[in-house]
């Protein structure tokens, strides 16, 4: 007999990542930042809004989207698929939203916009898990594909999402670099309580992400065939 | 029928951007950076190697010994294994031969090792991968486990590698901002042309591994079964 994979423990690391993460970003963005506003004198408090909703909103309900079918793998398929779209489309929503502040922060202050890598592979990567949303609630959901088209269609919807979750988690580890780098030019220490919460934030961020990678490609049941990732011997 | 998904695709499109993306790394180093060098007195120049060998030895040899299963499928799999475990060797050797030089560098111009995360998560991403490797070839190439246990072991094998695959993509990209935010700091404009190259480059990267990884999860045959990322029903 093997050791056998499944994706299961995968998930609760991912989860317990999770949370810390997002306790993390928000101890960032309440205590040391000031807090979080959608209209404020200081415009600080609304680019606030962007790290915590790019991080809670869409990237860990998007990754709790993902995994989803391995979290629940015995719950009835048409619940976890009901569960899987709305948990995305919550996720874009709300990464949409968070756009819209940091958009709102730079308009406000004077800033330009769209000049950073970590703004290109954003916008980018919102775009496509759209249109990825958009296909696969036409082909899965509403109005259905035949089941042989959605039968072929669906490894290239968890081909791409896995592509697209890829590109998030690069976007998020350049933003959580890329504003540290502005507080640090602006006076905090680089060796200070704030740049190491910023620092461990995003070394969980990755940490999570890759987790849920490896969720998302482990199989849910150890009784299913396991060449998910088919290398013919050993 | 279904549409079929099968890796060779995806491995055309990353060996295509792998080739762009080395070239991008070679004409920033060389012809913005001043060129390569082990010793010099011009620091930089040690530096330089850094970021070279990290892309075209760490990352780009370490995608093809993970894509090789997927490129060459027909080939003898006692040979494809040997490819992977000579590849990943020498991934792991040019990489550390790249920190290396990032160190001296510091070491010769003063300043100050392992405080960003990027050198953090590297030194992490190295670290796992070697001990990858090492498991690897001791459970599937001399001394050799049992066969049932490297067919439990397998699974294993290969979600490790993808979990530090997706670190060292990470990595790869905060240490390309780390860098850009220097240079932009000590007077490169940031709307010029070297900006753009290396923030392009970057991009490229984050594609390239974003296919290495879909490769790596997608079946090499459309005759195999394709429930790699099981999802009962569609």
């Amino acid at each position: 007999m093997g050791l056998g994979v499944r994706a299961a423990p995968f998930t609760y690391v991912a989860h317990a990542l999770a949370v810390v993460a997002a306790a993390m970003v928000l101890y960032w963005c309440i205590h040391f930042r000031g807090g979080l506003a959608f209209e404020a004198d200081n415009k600080n408090l609304i680019f606030n809004v962007h790290p915590v909703l790019m991080l809670i909103g869409f990237i860990i309900l998007g990754s709790e989207a993902i995994m989803i079918y391995k979290v629940l793998p015995t719950v009835n398929h048409d619940t976890t698929k009901l569960i899987h779209l709305v948990l995305h489309a919550i996720a874009l929503v709300l990464g949409a939203v968070g756009i819209y502040c940091a958009f709102k922060n730079h308009n406000e202050t004077g800033i330009a916009n769209l000049y950073s890598l970590h703004s290109w592979l954003g916008i980018g990567t919102i775009s496509l898990y759209g249109i990825q949303w958009i296909f696969g609630f036409l082909a899965f959901f509403f109005p259905k594909a035949a089941p042989n088209v959605r039968k072929g269609a669906l490894p290239w919807h968890v081909l791409l999402g896995i592509f697209v979750y890829i590109l998030a988690l690069a976007t998020a580890e350049l933003g959580f670099l890329e504003k540290l780098t502005f507080l640090q030019s602006s006076g905090i220490d680089k060796y200070g309580p704030e740049s190491f919460l910023v620092n461990f934030t995003a070394l969980v961020v990755v940490l999570f992400g890759a987790s849920v990678v490896v969720a998302a490609v482990a199989p849910a049941r150890l009784e299913e065939p396991q060449d998910y990732a088919p290398i013919p011997e050993n």
